[in-house]
Order: C-alpha cells, then structure tokens, then sequence
C-alpha cells in the first residue's frame, strides 16, 4: 500500500538507468515494471522451427507491372515458422544486421528491434546488430550505432523510438541506392530491417531488389508500422502502435465524452439563470472570429505542406475546426431562415503526438517483440523483400503465427510523370467490411445517443489488460 | 488471456447498465471492474465513532473583519472523528440532506456523493438524500432529484460530474438567499454537502451563516474540490481531482516528451540531408502568421471572458502559443544580431479537459469517498460551516484522519466595491515550501538534461496503482 518510491522528500529516481541509451532519464515505477516484464511470445518461437513456403504470390493489382519492377523478387511465396523437432534454419553462420526506424513514432517500436537482437543471442549466437541513426539517411550517411544488450535493455516495452531515432527519408534515387550499397558493403551486412508504413515498406522492397539484381547478399524484411492503422492485409492483420494509439485517444475522448454529457447540461442550466443572454453575444463573436479565420488557413497547409513521399499533411488541417465551422455555418443559415434558435458553442480537442509514444500496450509489445523475432528468423533463412507477419491475433499470444508475406504481393502501379510507379495499396476502410458495417448499423443510435463506451487508462495488470481491440476483433471475426 | 467481452463480432456491450443515471451508457472493461472495486476507507469509518472538537479557532487573515462577516461561525473549533466503543454521534433521527457540484469537473466527485449515501444507509438509516441538478443554479430553482442506492451504483469510481451535474452560479444576492432558504425549508433539509472549489466554499461558508443566522436548522458542509491544488491547508493537505489529473497530464506530457526525443534528433537528421533548406522557409511562414495572429485573439480572450466569479478564464488564454511566440520573437531579434542561426519550430500541446473527466485514480477513489463519508458525519453531529478534511494521507488509506475544519479559519478579506468580501485564502505556490524548494534545486539540470520521468497510464493494479503524487509526498514530508 505505501508508495515503493522515495518519501524522504526526493522527487527523483523510482530507478536511474545506468545504460547507454536513455542515460540521464529517470524511469516511473510503471516504466521499470515494464521493462522486466516476461513478455508472452508465440510458442512456435520457443521451440525449434522450420521455415515453410507457401505457393507463388502475385500482386495487389496490375501483376504484369508489379513483375516487370521486381524482375528479381516478384512471384516469391510466403513464408510460415512452423514447429519441427530440429531447427533448419540456423547454420552456425553469424549475421550482420542493421535495422532502421522510418517515418513516425509508434508504441512498439523498441520491441521489434528487441525481438530481432534476442533472435540473434538466441539462434545466430556472435552476430552483430547496427541501429542505423535517425531514419533513411542514417544508411545513406553510414550513421549508426552497434546495438548491445546493455543499449537495448531499458527500451525493452517502452514508448518511443529514441533508441536510434527515425526519420523521413527515401533511398529513391541512384545516387541514394549507391550510397545505402556502400554501406551496406561497409559493414558487411547480411540483412537489413525496415520498420516503417507503407511507403518505407515499398521502399524496402526497391531496395530489396535493387540488391538481389546487384547479386549483393544484403536482404531486406520489413516489419509493419504505423498507428494509421492503413498498413494491412490477409496475413498482416495489424500494424504495430495501432492498438496502443487507439486506446489512447480513445482514453481522452471518454474522458472528454463525460465531461461534455454534463458540460452540455450545465450551459442549459445556465441558460435558465442568465436571462439576458450576454453569454451568447460574446460566443457569436467568437465563432465569427473562427469563421474568418480558418478557411485560409486551412487552405494555405493543403497547399504548403507535404512530405517527403508527396503526402498531404493531412495531421496538420485542423479538422476539428473546421468541422466546427461547417456546423456553425449550416447553423448559422438555419437561424436566419428562422429554424433554428438555439446557440452553438464547439469546443474543439486534437489529440494527435499523444498517441504516438505511449507505453506498448500488452497486444503491442508481443506482437512487435513477434515481428522482430520473426524478421531475425527470415534474414537468417535467407529470405528477402518480405514482409514480417504476425496472425491469429485475437488468440492467446501463445497460438499466435509468425512468418513472412511477399511485400511484393501486397503492391499495385501508380502513374506518376508518366512511369508507373510501386506501391503498397493502402488498407482504408472498406465500405463491405465488417467494421464500417458494424459501424454502419449502428450510426443512427450513436447520432442521437451517448453511447460511447470509455475504456479508461490502459493496464498492463488484471481487467482489460489483454483486451484485443474492436477493429481487430470485427476483421478477424469476419474472416474466421 | 482470451478478452473477456464479446467475440461473435458485437462492438457493444461489456455490460449495458439498467440503471436511471447513465442509462444509455455502455461500460468498458475497466469501468465495470472499478464500479465494484472494494475501496479502502479509513479504518475509524469502519468503527463506531464520536466526534472531538479542537481548540477555537481564527482566520487566514484579518481575523475581526472575518468575525463581523460571520457573528455566528467565526472561531468554531476544528472537529475529528476518532474511533470509540459507543457511536455518540447517530442518533435515531432520520436525515435529509442535499448535496450538490459546484463548478468545474473533477475525478472523485461521484465518490464523494457515494460516501454520504453509504453514512446515511449505514449509520441513519431511513435518511433522504436529495442532489441538486445543475449546480448551486438547482438549489435556487428547487431541481433536484433523490438519490437512491440504484441511482448512484453506475457512478461508483466513475469519473465525471454527470450523475447530478454541477454549475457555476453564485449564491449571494439577498433574493437568491431566500430562494436557497425556501427549497431548504420545502425539502425540510438537516444539512447540505457543498462540493467545489474555493469560492464555492466561501459561498457554503456563507450559507452556513445565513441559515445559522435565521435559526433555520439547516447545515452547510464543504469539500475540497479542484484539480487546480489552489484550495488547500495544513487540515486540508489537498482538493480531490488533483491526483488523477496531474497523473492523466503527466502521462500525455510523458508522451510527447519522449516523442520530442526523436522528433528534434530527425530534424536535425533532416537539416544535414535537405541541403536546400525549404521547409525552414515554410516553418518561418508559420511562425509569422502565428505572430500576426495571436496577440489580439488574446488580448481579448482575457477582455472578453470572466467566469461568474468574475475570474479571467485563464484556462481559455492559448498560453502555449503565447510562448511559442514569444521565443520565436527573441529568436528572431537574435537571428537579427547575429547571434542564432538554426530555425525554431514551436509545437503546441494543450492539455486541458483531458483530465478532468478520468476515472479517479485509486487515491481520488478513496479521498472522495472518506471526504463525502466524513461530511454525513458531521452534519449527523450538528455541524456546520465546516469542510471536510482527510489527513494522513502518505500512509496507507486505513491510517487516515477524517474531520471537518471550520471555513472561516482558511479565510481572509479583500476589499471589492469599498466592502471587505471574504475569501478562502488560494493556495498559492509557495516559494518557501517544500515543492518549490525542490523544483528550484533541480531546475538548472531540468533545463539542459531530460529528466522527466514519464509515469505511463494509471493503473489500477499493480505496479504505481497506489503511489502517491510527488506534491503531496513533498509537502506532507516537509510538515512531517
């Protein structure tokens, strides 16, 4: 019952890590119960395994383009670990591996590369492990930092991807293949993951080609990352932070939800008592403000700011307001036709970085700690332009599979300048599947009711601590 | 391991309350599991117990003034429950009280109503207790509701305010006394529960004497209630709300501090590599639209807005922009100088209702539900013109004191339209206490390293789900 932290009146130090990594931090007595948490992995990782193709792959769409881009690498099946009283994979060959964080931070990320290291202690004992600094361009600069056990250890379950950072770069150009090829060559390296979304995926498999055609022996595995939750198909179910995300924000938005169900109640009440209504004059003016405020600027982000993949920053329009606007607008109209004589008042909430680098949640932390297991597993077979992948995820973690897709097979063709151009399809919400079915069902009741269901903080002990989330639960519900 | 709510491809419904509150409701995982939640009290609450008065008592400042604005209260000792072998306190008399929410939301409220339900079943059974709807606004208007033991049951452990709703009216016109005074004589009321912050327990202070005054037998008892942490005394060592809040604040803080972490390190990544340097001459663009655009918006945010207290909403003053601008302003003089050549970026959060609304930490839990427990006792024993206290509160909950302190001891005059108005003193940082003194020790460090500690989601369970808020430690230890 007492607080096992100091109460001889010193702020500090629940524990001060004496590592390399996060030196001058000071961890919470929840961080530190995480990072010696036992992670529960899929048995099949525990066991000696063996690494079984599937039949040849195609592509997402437009195979004849997706096969003249990956001459090399199109068509390669997908791989499974199964159970096997031997181990075939693991020559006594040990490997040189460097892994790369790219793009934006998502809870789980420190596992992956956690997962991969214990696969080399563990299957490929003396190899050696290079986190590449700072995303992309730490490959292209040759900037990294080999990665030990005691570098790695108080990242273990932690939010963030401060152990080696990330970033936003494309290795896209010759010039930029050249300079990775050096690397590569430099450090002698057997393999190369790539954690990222979907464009750092299909980068990864540019990069896993261009080596292959180059009869270079570096490979290349990606492992899928982003809290969007757009990354994800048949065998790749999930995207690494999306779980944790999700019930972050949605954290946030129960709390705000209960706090507006009596916030709404006590500006009717207040209504009663101020009966001159000086409130509402000073609100209009308000909204007006907002009202000329937004719209260019709304416009001048459209137009402004794009990164490096061309994207839109669509993080950066603040939809809330807008959203805000169009209603005031519409209700703005509605009161001078006269049918409409109450007064709105929108009280915007972004919730965007939060989400980003919180604490893995349990889901998060064994489905990366999966992922990178599993990558170490596929570089080590001698695998390339793969993706790692987890399923069965709405089973113990103990039944969960671990194995490999063709990135390759979740791509289509873009036309862009005039060539045609790879990339991952992107996963968006699929009007015939079962969550915006669900969602569909159930929208009428949830425009007029208050049904939203707050699940609170996330627990890493007792209820709902290894809660699966709903999205998971509807699209592996509706497969099985 | 399996979660335990649905798997057949439902969203909804862990349990769907049938109860009159929240009846449209559905509750997550970790609410249902915190409704029935066990709650540790206060050993004495446990016990039968009687009630000790202290020594008289004074006044936070300007003692003579506060006793001509309170001839009948002014001096009353402070009280304390304190464990006895015969109860001398519960009469056979049958109870009937009100209770009601002033002013903003914070987490532990329904406890605090659950504790004085639970008195009154317990120790005057056949009491009433009726809620206030809307705030002090409910008293004046006579809407109210009686709340029975399934009414409160979906609230117990609950955040939010929404069970009877608060408001932020003001009872201190003599038209608005007599209103309070028919709905008390109507609903022929013992005592009243006021909870809310400083100026709410000024004004329950108030109508302790007036009722005291016109010898109208009902008793006025207040609760500390704020997440600010301004209303506070030696018997009063914190407001409720505080503790989940700063821990809900401090988990997003810890977020996006470690997301900081990488996201400075990748723009510096990013600096070598885009050696053209467009994007610094879009950030600049923003800044300065920035620059054009706040000063005015705030200017008027602080002419504009007053809460009926009459204080500045600082809450609604964009603090974090105005900060944002203003480095962006002395860099830009600097850039000017010549002594700063790289390029600031400012990236506002602001974490306001996040926290007012979470479900209340293990400690807010338990506070609440003593603080409402203790306010039955004491208005059972003839009270009035008190505010509940529970002290003792870095030992564990079954140590706890639970008394009542008189009001007008926490309370001074300011001269406001050439009258003295008396006012709960704030609670104000204290630069000599123990908090300050350690933050100005460490502040230099803080300033150059990265020390924040990062303290995860609350827990409810396990590790840190009963550790007790640094504030607090300080300052109690400091006293110790």
């Amino acid at each position: 019952m007492a607080p096992s932290f100091v109460t001889n009146g010193d702020v500090a130090a629940v524990k001060t890590t004496p590592f390399a990594g996060r030196l001058a931090s000071v961890y919470s007595e929840v961080q530190t119960s995480r990072i010696d948490h036992a992670l529960p992995v899929p048995s099949v990782l525990r066991s000696p395994f063996k690494i079984v193709d599937g039949p040849a792959s195609s592509a997402a769409g437009n195979p004849d383009e997706i096969a003249k881009l990956f001459p090399n690498l199109f068509g390669q099946p997908s791989s499974m670990l199964v159970p096997n009283g031997v181990d075939n994979i693991g020559s006594d060959q040990k490997l040189k591996i460097g892994v790369v964080l790219s793009g934006g931070q998502a809870p789980g990320g420190h596992n992956v590369i956690s997962g991969i290291f214990d696969y080399l202690q563990e299957r490929a004992p003396g190899s050696t492990l290079y986190g590449f600094k700072g995303g992309p361009a730490g490959i292209m600069k040759g900037k990294y930092v080999e990665l030990t056990a005691d570098y790695i250890y108080p990242y273990r379950n932690q939010g963030g991807f401060d152990m080696i950072c990330s970033g936003r770069d494309k290795i896209e150009t010759p010039e930029q293949f050249k300079q990775a090829e050096e690397t590569a060559a430099k450090l002698d390296l057997d393999g190369l993951v790539v954690i990222g979304g979907d464009d750092s995926n299909t980068n990864a498999c540019l990069l896993a080609e261009n080596f292959r055609s180059k009869n270079l022996k570096t490979r290349v595995i990606g492992c899928p990352k982003t809290i969007d939750g757009d990354l994800k198909c048949k065998e790749v179910p999930t995207s690494f932070g999306f779980d944790t995300a999700c019930k972050i924000y949605a954290e946030m938005i129960g709390n705000v939800m209960i706090d507006l169900i009596a916030e709404l109640n006590e500006i009717l009440a207040h209504d009663v008592v101020d009966e001159n209504g000086l409130w509402k004059k000073k609100l209009t003016d308000q909204s007006l403000k907002l009202f000329e405020f937004l719209p260019q600027a709304i416009q001048e982000q459209l137009m402004l700011e794009r990164d490096p993949h061309g994207n839109v920053q669509v993080a950066k329009i603040e939809t809330e307001k807008m959203l805000i606007q169009m209603v005031e607008t519409e209700l703005e109209k509605r009161k001078q036709e006269g049918s409409y004589k109450a007064n709105f008042k929108g009280q915007s909430h972004f919730f965007g970085y939060e989400g980003r680098c919180g604490l893995p949640t349990n889901f998060d932390a064994s489905y990366c700690y999966a992922l990178g297991y599993g990558a170490g597993a596929l570089l080590h077979s001698g695998k390339t332009g793969l993706i790692s992948s987890v399923g069965n995820l709405c089973a113990p973690v103990e039944e969960w599979t671990v194995g490999g897709t063709a990135l390759t097979s979740m791509m289509d063709v873009e036309r862009r300048h005039g060539k045609f151009k790879p990339v991952i399809k992107k996963a968006m919400v699929e009007l015939d599947g079962a969550p915006f079915k669900k969602f569909a069902s159930l929208r009428e009741e949830w425009a007029s009711k208050n049904c939203y269901i707050s699940p609170g903080p996330i627990q890493f002990v007792g209820p709902a601590s290894n809660a699966v989330n709903h999205t998971l639960l509807l699209e592996l519900g509706a497969q099985a």
